[in-house]
C-alpha cells in the first residue's frame, strides 16, 4: 500500500480516552468501558469528564490533554454541538484518531449539517482522522478491541474470523455481527462507519486489504461518498482475491426518503447504483441474510472453477427445488462422467435413476450417502456440489452430517449443504457448523449465494474492457445551463469526435431554394427550436423533391429558429444517452432508438467513460437492439463497430462535461450497414443551471 | 359440500390395519405403529403380515380380511408389484381407504407406470380410495392420527393449528411440518399426497374446506392432475376465506427433468403455470421458507384493509431496508394522520423526524416504543404495520417484545415484526412466538409474505371478469394434424366469430385482372402456402395499382398455391395466440404484433376461455401494447373493445379445439381506430397429429 493511510493505531490502539463517560457506570454511555474489559482489551483506557474526578474507583481527567500518556483513539460521546471542540482539543493533545458517536449531525437536518461541517473543519485543522459521526464504534475481534456502545458487545466472546463487516447503519451491522458470531463464522472487524464525515468505506477497505487478515468484506451502503476512489479500491480488493459483498439501502422511493433522514444522504437511483457496483466489482445482495451468508460462504469455500453443478440428495422434492433455484442463476446440470456412474450405480436400488440432480432415495444407509457424495465430488465434470436435505434423516441428522464432512474432506471443490431449519435435525446443523461446512437453512439464500459465487468467478476472470478509455476531452462549455441550442449541441458532438448527419440550415424558402442543388433525396425537414420536434409536429420526413422541401420550410420556419434539412438515413435507430448521478458521477446509456426506446425500456447502463470494447458489450446486453443490429428479417448487419465508437465517445463527452452535465440524448443515432458508420440524426444536451 | 367425498374415515379412522408391518419393530417399516402410539391415537391398530402370528406381543393377522373388525384405513407397505392385490383384498374386506407407500411406481419409469396402472384399476374395481402411491402418509394433529413413516413423527408432540400442509413431495412436506411445530404455529393436517393415482390435491382441499377447521392451506405442487377441478376447488376455498398458498416444483429445465424422475409427472411451462395459478387464486411463493411463513402469517393476521403501510423502528437502517422491500410489492408509505403526529411528537427527541417510515432512534425507553407503536396502530390511514428490529435492543429483547404485544392487543390490524435472527435477542423471539405475534427473521421473507397478503386481498376483492365466458363452440375439425391450409384456418375463424380481413384469392394473373374492379388500393399480395410468408419473401405490401398487383401475382403465384389479395389495413398490430399445456389445458396469449412481438417478448397469458373483461385486462397488462392502443404519438385511440372481443373469441376457439389444439397465432390482428373493429390479417393454426 504505497502511502495509503494506516489505521493500525485506530483499530489496535495502545490507549483509548473515553471522553464524556457518564458518572454512573450503569448508564448506556458507559458500555464501551464494559465491553473493552469484557473482551480483554489489553491497552489502557483513560476516562475524561470535567464534572468528575473519579468514577467507579477509576481516575477521571478533566480534558484529554490531562491524560497521563499519548492517546491513540479518543471516543467522543458528547452532544453534537460540543463534538468539534472536543476533536480540536484531541488534536492539540496529539491524538491521531477520534470516534464521534451520537446523533444530531448531517442525518438530522440543517442544524445537524452545520455541526457536521464544523466537526470536519476542526478535524482537518487539528490533523485528527474521524470515524463517524453518528457511529456506534467498532469491534476488532482480531485484536480484542470492542470500542462500541452497540449491544452486540454483550456477546459472550468475540469470535475472530476472516470476514469484515463495514456498515453505514450501525444497528444493521450489529445484527450481522451477532449472527456471524452465533454461526461460528466470526468477523475480524466490524466498523459502524456512520455519516463518514472523514474516513469512508474506501479507507476501511483499503486498510483491510493492506492489513492482510481479511478474506471477504461485507458492506452495508447507504451512500457512496467518494465514488471514483471507492471504485478503484474495490477493484483492487477483487483483483487481490478479496470479494466485496454489498447490500444497498435506499432503493425504493420510500426507502430513499428514509435514507435521507438517516444519514443525510441523497441516494442515487437503483439502476445507476447497480451499473456502478458492477463496474466496481461489488457483489450485490438483495437481503441482509444473503449479505451475511454470501460473505461466510465466500470466506470458507475453495475457489469455484466453473458453472457445472451437481445435486446429491435423498429427497427428490428438494432436488427439484434446488435445480429450479440454481439454473436461472447460471448453473448447468451436466450428466455425470462414466466412471462416476459406474461407481454409483451398484450402490443404489434398481429403480433409482443415476442422473444429475441425483435422488438416492430415502431408504439407504448413511454410509451409502457418504460414498455416493464422495464419488460425485470426485467427478471431474462437476464444479459445485449441493446437498439438499430434509427432516427425513434419522437420528437427529448427526450421522448424515458426519458422512458429508468425511466426503468433503480434501475434495478441494466447493460444497454447500441446504437443510431447512427444523429442530429434529439440529444436531446435524451443529456438527456441520463446527466443521465449517457451508450450511444454508434457506433454499433462497443458498441459491442466491451460489449465484454470487459464480458472479465472483466471472469478475475474477473478466477480461479488460477491450480497448483503452477514450482520451480526455478539453471542452469549451456554453456559459448557460438548460437545453443547449442545436449549434452548441453540434459543436460539442464534433469536439467529441461524434459524427452528426449531414445538414443544411435554412431560415427561409429562398435559402432552401439556394441549397437545392446540394440535396440528396429523400430528405427530412425539421424545425429548429427548443421543443421536442416530433411532438411539436415540427418534422417532415421522406420529402422527395425541392417542391416538397419548400412547402415544408414555408410551414415550419416561421414557428421557430429556422429549419434543418437532412438526408433520410437508412439503418438501425439507437439511443445513446448520458446522465450524471449526484453521488456516483456520469453514466452512459444505450437503448433501441425511436419509438421502441420509449415503449419497451430496454437499456444498458455503465459509469462513463467506457472503452470501445465495453461499449460493444452494451450493444449486446440490449438483446432486442442486438438482434436488430445483427440484421433482423433479412436486413444487412449494421455497423456495430461504428456504434461502439460513438458510444465510447459519447461516454467521454459525458465525463468531460463533469458537473455541468445533467443529461443528454443522441436519439436516434442511425447505424448504417457495416462500413457505413453511425450518424447522429438528432440530439439534446441539457446542462445543469449554474 | 353437495355430494363431495368425505375423508372423515380416512383422516380420523376408528381402526387402522398396517399391512406389511415388519417382524422386527426396530425397522423403519414399523414407524407408523410407534408414531400412532407416541401421539396418542385412540383408535385400534391391527397388524397384518402372513409370515408372523405375533410381533412385539401383538397379534398379527395373515390378511386384512382376518382383522377382528371393520377397518377404515389400510396402510399398505409392500413392494410395488404386490400393492394392487393388497388393495383388492382390502376392498373385499370393505375397507374404504388405503395408503400405499413405497417407491417404484409411476415416478420410476415404465415398469413402475404399469404397477401404478394396475393399482389404480384394482382400487377402482374394489371401491377403495387411495392415498399415494409413493406417499409418506399423513399426520392429522387435530385428531391425533400420525399415520406416517416420515421421521417428522419423531417430534415430541403434535401441535394442532389452523394450517394444512399438502405436499406432493413427502420429504419437503415433512420439513415444513417440523418447522411449523418448532415455531408454535402448528399444522392440523399434513398429507404426503405422493403420485396421486386416485385422490388428488383437489380432493384434499375440497374436504378441508368442508371440514371447516382449516384457515389456510399450503401446497407443494409438482403436477396438477385434474386442472379444471383443482381450479374450481381452489377458487371456492378463496371465496370461502381460506387462502391457498403454493410452491411449484420443477420450474427450470433441470428442475423439470428431476420432477419427471420424481413423480412421473410432465411439468408444464412456468409461465403457463403462473397464469393458471393466478386464475385459480393460488398465492405463489418462490421458496419453501416463504410458503410456510406465508401460511402462518395468513392464518394469524387480521384481514388487511388496504396497501398503506407504516414502519416503526429504532433502527434507521432497518427502516430503509423494509421500505425498499415493501414498496416494489405494492405498499405505499403515506404520511401519518395529524392526530398521530400530535401523539408521537412529544415522545421523541427534538432531532427525530416524525415521518413514515418512522425511526424513533435507539436512545428511548422501551415504554416509549410501545406508546409510539400504539399510536401508529391506531392511525386510520394505516392498513399494515411493520416493526423491524435489530440486536440493538437491550435486555435480550424481552422488554421490547412485551411492548409490541401490548400495543398490538386489540388493534384489529395486521402487524409484522421483522427481527433478524441473533442469539442476543432470542428471549424476545420466544415471547413473540408464544404470543402468536407474526415474527419474521428474514427481511426477504417478511416482504414476500406481506406482498402475498396484499395479493390475497386483491383476490378476495377481484371483480368478476366483466362479461360472461363466450359460448361453447361446436366445430367441425379437419381430420389431419399439422399446420392447417388457409381455407381451413379461415373457416375456423369465421366459425368462432372472428373477422378475417377482406380478401380475394387468385391463382393466375387473369384471375387477378378479373378481381381488379373490387380492389381498394393500396393492397397486399401474399403467397398462399405452408411457409411463413414474410420469411419466404412471399409478401408484397402497399401495391397502389392493378399493374403492381399483376406483377406480384406473376412472381408469387407459381411458387405456391395461389395468391391472396388483401386491402392494406391501418391500425395497431396485435398478436393473439393460443396453446395447449398437456397438464393445464388451453391458454390464450396476447402480445404486440409484428416484429415487436419477436424482439421484446411482452405478453399476457390466461387459461382459456376468457370473457371480454378479462381479455381487455390482458391488453392493459401488455404495457407497451397498451400505450400503442391508447394512441401513441398523436395516433387515434384504437378499438380496444373489438380487440378484446377478438381475444375472447380466440380463447373460445382454443377451448373448443380441445385436445386437438397444439397452438395457433393470429398475427397480426389489425386493430383500427375506435369503432373500426379488429381484423385478422394473417393466421396459423397447428393441430396435434392424431
Amino acid at each position: 500500500m504505497s502511502g495509503a493511510l494506516s489505521l493500525e493505531r485506530l483499530f489496535a490502539p495502545k490507549s483509548i480516552a473515553l471522553v464524556g463517560i457518564p458518572g454512573d457506570l450503569s448508564r448506556p454511555g458507559a458500555r464501551p468501558l464494559h465491553f473493552l474489559r469484557r473482551h480483554g482489551y489489553d491497552g489502557r483506557v483513560h476516562l475524561v469528564n470535567p464534572r468528575h474526578r473519579e468514577i467507579g474507583g477509576l481516575p477521571v481527567y478533566p480534558g484529554i490533554g490531562a491524560a497521563p500518556e499519548a492517546v491513540d483513539v479518543a471516543w467522543i460521546s458528547l452532544p453534537a454541538a460540543q463534538a468539534a471542540d472536543a476533536v480540536a482539543e484531541a488534536g492539540r493533545a496529539g491524538v491521531p484518531f477520534a470516534v464521534v458517536i451520537g446523533a444530531g449531525f448531517a442525518e438530522a437536518g440543517e442544524a445537524g449539517e452545520r455541526h457536521q461541517a464544523r466537526l470536519r473543519e476542526a478535524a482537518r485543522g487539528a490533523g485528527v482522522r474521524l470515524v463517524g459521526p453518528n457511529t456506534e464504534g467498532f469491534v476488532n475481534a482480531w485484536d480484542g478491541v470492542a470500542l462500541t456502545f452497540s449491544t452486540v458487545g454483550e456477546v459472550e466472546a468475540l469470535r475472530p474470523g476472516p470476514m469484515a463487516i463495514l456498515s453505514q447503519s450501525g444497528g444493521v451491522g450489529g445484527c450481522l455481527l451477532n449472527r456471524a458470531t452465533d454461526r461460528r463464522w466470526g468477523a475480524g472487524l466490524f466498523v459502524s462507519t456512520g455519516n463518514e464525515a472523514d474516513l469512508t468505506l474506501a479507507d476501511y477497505i483499503e486498510w483491510l486489504v493492506h492489513d492482510g487478515r481479511v478474506k471477504v468484506i461485507a458492506c452495508i451502503v447507504e451512500q457512496v461518498r467518494d465514488a471514483p476512489r471507492f471504485l478503484a479500491v474495490a477493484r483492487r480488493a477483487v483483483a487481490g482475491g478479496i470479494p466485496v459483498v454489498a447490500l444497498k439501502l435506499g432503493r425504493s422511493e420510500a426507502g430513499a426518503r428514509a435514507a435521507h433522514s438517516h444519514t443525510g444522504a441523497l441516494v442515487g437511483t437503483d439502476e445507476a447504483w447497480r451499473a456502478w457496483a458492477q463496474a466496481a466489482g461489488l457483489l450485490l445482495t438483495d437481503t441482509l441474510e444473503q449479505l451475511l451468508e454470501a460473505a461466510a460462504y465466500l470466506a470458507a469455500a475453495p475457489p469455484l472453477q466453473g458453472n457445472r453443478a451437481a445435486v446429491v440428495t435423498s429427497s427428490g422434492g428438494m432436488a427439484v427445488i434446488l435445480a429450479d433455484a440454481l439454473e436461472p442463476r447460471g448453473y448447468t446440470f451436466a450428466p455425470f462422467a462414466a466412471e462416476t456412474v459406474e461407481r454409483i450405480t451398484p450402490l443404489l436400488p434398481a429403480y433409482a435413476a443415476v442422473r444429475n440432480p441425483l435422488d438416492i432415495t430415502a431408504a439407504l444407509p448413511e454410509e451409502t450417502f457418504g460414498e455416493v457424495l464422495g464419488a460425485v465430488l470426485r467427478d471431474p465434470g462437476v464444479d459445485q456440489v449441493v446437498v439438499p436435505l430434509t427432516m427425513a434423516t434419522a437420528g437427529g441428522g448427526r450421522a448424515r452430517a458426519g458422512q458429508i464432512i468425511q466426503a468433503a474432506r480434501g475434495a478441494g471443490k466447493p460444497l454447500a449443504v441446504c437443510w431447512p431449519e427444523g429442530s429434529l435435525v439440529c444436531g446435524g446443523f451443529q456438527v456441520l457448523d463446527e466443521a465449517h461446512v457451508p450450511l444454508f437453512h434457506s433454499v433462497g439464500d443458498c441459491a442466491a449465494v451460489l449465484g454470487l459465487s459464480l458472479a465472483y468467478r466471472a469478475l475474477r476472470h473478466r477480461t479488460p474492457s477491450g480497448g483503452p478509455d477514450p482520451p480526455r476531452l478539453g471542452l469549451t462549455l456554453p456559459s448557460r445551463g438548460g437545453a443547449l441550442p442545436w449549434a452548441d449541441v453540434r459543436a460539442l458532438l464534433l469536439a467529441a469526435g461524434i459524427t452528426p448527419a449531414d445538414e443544411v440550415i435554412v431560415g427561409t424558402e429562398a435559402e432552401a431554394q439556394a441549397a437545392a442543388a446540394g440535396l440528396r433525396y429523400p430528405v427530412a425537414v425539421k424545425l429548429l427550436g427548443p421543443l421536442h420536434k416530433s411532438e411539436a409536429g415540427g418534422v417532415r420526413l421522406g420529402l422527395g423533391d425541392i417542391g416538397a422541401v419548400l412547402r415544408a420550410v414555408r410551414e415550419l420556419a416561421p414557428r421557430g429558429e429556422g429549419c434543418l434539412i437532412q438526408p433520410m438515413l437508412e439503418g438501425v435507430e439507437v439511443l445513446v444517452g448520458a446522465l450524471r448521478d449526484p453521488a456516483l458521477g456520469p453514466f452512459v446509456v444505450v437503448a433501441p432508438g425511436g419509438v421502441a426506446a420509449e415503449l419497451y425500456g430496454e437499456r444498458a447502463v455503465r459509469p462513463a467513460p467506457v472503452g470501445r470494447g465495453e461499449a460493444e458489450a452494451m450493444t449486446v446486453e440490449c438483446r432486442a437492439l442486438s438482434r436488430l443490429l445483427e440484421g433482423h428479417r433479412g436486413r444487412p448487419p449494421a455497423d456495430r463497430r461504428a456504434l461502439a465508437e460513438t458510444i465510447a465517445r459519447a461516454s467521454a463527452l459525458a465525463a468531460a462535461l463533469e458537473s455541468a452535465l445533467l443529461e443528454f440524448d443522441l436519439n436516434p443515432v442511425m447505424v448504417g450497414p457495416e462500413g457505413a458508420g453511425a450518424k447522429v440524426v438528432d440530439a439534446r444536451i441539457i446542462l445543469r443551471e449554474r
